[in-house]
């Protein structure tokens, strides 16, 4: 919510406030900053209202702007919280490589025109997988280690022609830091540093030692998963 | 041109101006209205830059704005003309189906909530098919029926899951023509007028009996066809 600043969160209950008829406070599962998408963000909110699921949708679909919308909306179980109960996220990063480039996809896409060494960048990619403390990646100022410890269950570059596409999921992601993973793995397909420092990056946990934040319109929220177990570590700001 | 509004002829022309250290006038293959895109558009210029072609394109797209781009510059011969020698336009028109819209490409697609009869849209497409007077599915004043005649030689729907897109190419298209006919067969496919219809309101000329052109946003230029023969039909306004 910014004061004067239309936001996907201030939209999202302004709408369901007209539908449901009372103030609605809603939750994200995932927090993007200003130029990133998400075409799996999931909300949580509670309400008195009768309208059933279906209704809803229709309704808070229709007073939307055109840059949002809304996909379901089914009931939840009491206990049931979009951001704390969510056992997992995924982000998409998205680099279009080479000399030309794709205007109509200039929102969604970080143009990089020289040629990146996509295998370094890869095995560099690798040592990030695993439970690790990521302070060293993380926007804000570093707090206990615990705090910054997440789990990367996958991270892999897919290319298809001239876009490379970063598809990384973990129980959580501290807040930044998908996109100064990109940022510090833009320094190794470009040979500014060896694929094996980063290893020594992320367990410096200073974020001075890693790459700048990759642009917001790379980055994509395209999944939150619930499995019934709540998380213990997505209590931190995310990405 | 516009005089107050950036258009891509003219940025094009500021760019080129700039590199080539002369006055540049250049030649579009085809019109693309506000809001209507092209990933295939061709135009040609005349410069006394000994520049050659490959240091043209680096340095005009290092100077355009971030929604236009070139792809390859080529060295052509004197009577190469971008409009006049053409023979073949392409377009590419999305509608996207469904309850469901989709925010991340709502400047490239049209969203029509409705079923449409996709069926009854594929039979009044092959009746477009041919050399025909389109003067019913021109912006613009009626004119001599010699000039509003075009050849078709393909359109075909193709369906990708919530997306519908129509492939048309022709020897040049009227102005506003592809948009006319899209507007003409999703009255087809929401059952206001039978398929059987649209061949008398090609019949009748008149662009009163077509429908509505659909917003340009679905329209795309995808291709301009060079075969070595000047086009006979393309000194029109194209779409």
């Amino acid at each position: 919510m910014q004061a004067d600043a239309p936001t996907v969160q201030g939209e999202l209950e302004r709408a369901l406030a007209t539908i449901c008829g009372e103030t609605i406070r809603i939750v994200l599962a995932g927090r993007t900053d200003a130029g990133v998408h998400a075409t799996g963000q999931v909300i949580s909110f509670r309400s008195g209202t009768q309208l059933d699921p279906a209704t809803i949708r229709r309704g808070v679909d229709a007073l939307l702007p055109a840059d949002i919308a809304i996909r379901d909306v089914e009931e939840a179980g009491e206990d049931f919280h979009a951001r704390y109960s969510a056992t997992g996220r995924a982000y998409e990063y998205r680099i279009r490589c080479g000399a030309q480039r794709e205007p109509l996809e200039r929102h969604r896409e970080h143009w990089v025109s020289q040629a990146l060494d996509v295998g370094a960048m890869e095995r560099a990619t690798g040592t990030l997988v695993g439970r690790h403390d990521f302070a060293a990646f993380a926007t804000g100022s570093p707090t206990e280690r615990s705090r910054t410890e997440r789990e990367v269950r996958r991270a892999a570059w897919e290319r298809d022609g001239a876009l490379l596409r970063l598809e990384i999921e973990a129980d959580g992601f501290l807040r930044g830091m998908v996109r100064a993973i990109v940022g510090t793995l833009l320094w190794v397909g470009r040979g500014h540093v060896p694929a094996e420092r980063v290893a020594a990056i992320l367990a410096s946990r200073d974020r001075s030692q890693a790459g700048p934040n990759a642009p917001p319109a790379g980055l994509c929220l395209v999944e939150v998963r619930y499995d019934g177990r709540a998380s213990t570590t997505s209590d931190e700001d995310d990405e």
